[in-house]
């Protein structure tokens, strides 16, 4: 048996930087494959960091590897939330906050739009029903 | 003939405020109007400001009757471009700005997503090829 013929297989790298758990990198692996699955099949999927094993440094490594993209929505609803695209266009990072600016979730969604975003059929047409009511009034 | 026949035509009222022409209150007819056709066959439309007699006065008169929505959107390219949902869901104030800040240009959208916030797939497939090469890296 040659030496060529040995298989090989690449495991993830151990994590360097303290506070680094390695649980970050599968993660851009995932969504690797949300952006395969969005462009074949136009499915948006989400992640909920909220839910997993990651430390902050953990989580700003991710956001670094990410980067930022040109496209930035706040939504004020209770408390404000942003929805950031990421450098890799169709990735959003979305970061939910309370009243108190204080971060109640994390996720990372992959979709040509978030869906928080779109404005829906009901309530446009609520909306239209004000505004045929404002116009009648002038 | 009695009084009751006498046929009735509603005209615009006569503008009120010094500077305001008369000129925005068909816009918003024309927004009802454009809203309609967005809830019946999905048509996203816009309305050029900048390319109609509209004095400041007009457009604040129309922004205010508009209202403010709960969403807004930055997008940072040459300069920057806001995107703001009104009080009105599906309409969109959207005003663009060169490098050094000076409006450029002003459009309502009427629209579930304004168009400059979705992903295309071209860019998203391009991003998901930069995301493979930085993970192979790591």
């Amino acid at each position: 048996m040659s030496i060529d013929a040995i298989p090989i297989h690449v495991i993830n790298p151990l994590p360097t930087e303290p506070g680094l758990t390695g649980n970050a990198l599968p993660l851009l692996r995932e969504i690797s494959e949300m952006l395969r699955r969005l462009l074949e099949t136009g499915e948006s999927t989400a992640i909920d960091l909220s839910a997993l094993p990651l430390t902050p440094i953990d989580l700003e490594w991710l956001r670094e590897k990410l980067g930022e993209g040109e496209i930035a929505v706040t939504l004020q609803a209770s408390g404000e939330s942003t929805l950031n695209e990421t450098a890799c266009p169709g990735v959003w990072w979305i970061t939910h906050r309370n009243e108190n600016g204080a971060v109640t979730s994390q996720f990372i969604e992959v979709s040509f739009v978030p869906e928080l975003v779109k404005a829906h059929p009901e309530d446009v047409k609520i909306g239209r029903d004000h505004l045929e009511l404002l116009i009648s009034d002038l």
